[in-house]
């Protein structure tokens, strides 16, 4: 992928002219709550061709594959400016009454949104089949499970998959970045960390800070590998990661919610860091998340936990981890 | 409350001339992620005080009590009708380049949106404080903090906040709702419990289905409360529930997420039952949310798991355990 540049005046006008005339061929997904959609288009008209996205998918490949686009759009939040036309709309004309309750009145009106799209042409399958919602299926794991199946999957993964992590651990990658290395206490310790922020935060806004932990271990791949042994490691990390986020962010640790997900999207052991505050999402949810204070205590209570434990997750339907568990 | 009725057109051009006008005083809160925003307004130009939303209020309360109103206003997700629209968008004199790398285009362009609208006047403070987002705490409960402080709030709450329960499991209530009754399979077990749909759900979209599982048993008052013995009572819940809503709404056991909250909304056993294609929200979030799969697991791995549990979770500020928990 090349680098992203604006637009020469010229170039709009290429890219206008192809983005004239363009024809809805499926909707792909619709998110009520985001207020946005995904829209597959094609240059001439097609035949909306019906069926399960499977199928639906392997006859657009067939029939048309290098003519389609993608556009997703979603409607941007409120602006500063909007906020003086919201006051106005209530006794505007084109406001209707829905219902009204003693103190509470239902209004429905229309003003002008901005909205941002994105434009992916030539759309291809494997772009398409990206933004179809995958189903989430429940996975029940069993001791036994991760020890036949998913151990030896994990195990297969290629180690340039977590080459980033090594390098910045080593120091050999560019780390302007680190917020904090925490070496190792002592030479036999494996309990250093390093504390980077994460790529989805814009490492301004307070509200949505979304830090992420890196163990210098790369032995330790994930929860299940969590024993008693490593409590110190993870209370170090508690400590010293609330201690750092008080001084550099001022925000209290009764604020922060600190986490692990399993699975994983890579297997070197990391804990995520966000505010509280921060509303939310698919990635903080009972089942894919768990909170470092319960990793603490559960190896307190039984240093064995996480090697007994059957944990319950939800995996997205095209996970490559089926191929292991059906 | 009264009832909620349709405006007739005199209704409505009252209301209109009382909304014709309105002031903004403050910005009460934005919801980036849903496009939704809450307005302080008045009916005449109000200094806005300045200082943390308290303040603010006892300052707002003091001066201008009565001629305060709130407006809620949402964006609504795309229609039918939006989307022959949209696919025009990126060929239009108003949308403008953003940025493009490859065979990305970012752009940003116009169109009418509708708009939902909750007005409610007057506004009382008690309104007013219930749209200023409460800041979560986090609290790290140990077992001593709930014999000694949350056990004695529990207990002190009044019997009437279970009432609607007790009645419906009595059969006193309107049963007309109820999608299950199971009774307690012997005299002496108990592990009955009743399936009902959530009052949050339409009844009608399976992508949101929302059910409630309410234990007849009504000494057991949350997690806390479970022990071994539970294990028949919490397997059955698991099994009926599956069965009934495969047979119910087609959709299968590996699809659902049944959880409960801990700290739960009532105190009287209840486990939430949803489909797992909902996007998650903060009710599901660990720290609240716990897997019905791992209440069962966690009390075969040890009977008295939750009595030695330290459980880690997320109020909102203002929640009335803080009385008790500071």
């Amino acid at each position: 992928m090349g680098e992203t540049h604006e637009l020469s005046q010229e170039e709009w006008q290429t890219l206008r002219t192809q983005l004239a005339g363009l024809h809805l061929v499926r909707i792909l997904s619709e998110n009520a709550m985001a207020k946005s959609a995904v829209l597959l288009l094609s240059k001439s008209p097609l035949s909306i061709p019906s069926g399960s996205p499977e199928e639906f998918i392997s006859q657009i490949e067939c029939a048309e594959a290098g003519c389609l686009s993608l556009l997703i759009v979603e409607k941007t939040p409120f602006s500063p400016e909007d906020f003086g036309r919201i006051i106005t709309l209530p006794s505007m004309e084109t406001t209707t009454p829905i219902a009204v309750n003693d103190i509470y009145a239902r209004l429905l009106s229309h003003m002008s949104s901005a909205c941002k799209l994105s434009y992916i042409h030539p759309a291809t399958t494997t772009h398409i089949r990206k933004h179809i919602p995958a189903p989430f299926v429940k996975v029940t794991e069993t001791p036994a499970m991760y020890a036949e199946r998913v151990l030896p999957y994990i195990n297969s993964l290629p180690a340039s998959r977590t080459l980033w992590i090594t390098k910045i651990i080593a120091r050999e990658a560019e780390a302007n970045d680190i917020l904090g290395y925490f070496d190792a206490t002592s030479p036999t310790a494996s309990d250093g960390f390093i504390l980077v922020p994460d790529s989805k935060w814009d490492r301004v806004t307070l509200a949505n800070l979304y830090l992420l932990v890196l163990a210098a271990n790369s032995d330790l791949k994930s929860l299940r590998d969590l024993r008693g042994h490593h409590i110190p490691f993870l209370n170090r990390v508690k400590n010293e990661v609330e201690a750092l986020v008080k001084r550099m962010y001022g925000i209290e640790a009764t604020s922060l919610r600190l986490y692990c997900h399993y699975q994983p999207s890579y297997y070197h052991f990391h804990i995520h860091v966000v505010n509280a505050q921060t509303e939310p999402t698919g990635g903080m949810a009972a089942g894919q998340a768990h909170l470092l204070e319960d990793m603490i205590n559960n190896l307190e209570l039984d240093p064995e936990y996480y090697s007994k434990k059957t944990i319950t997750y939800y995996l997205a339907g095209q996970h490559d981890l089926f191929s292991v568990l059906k």
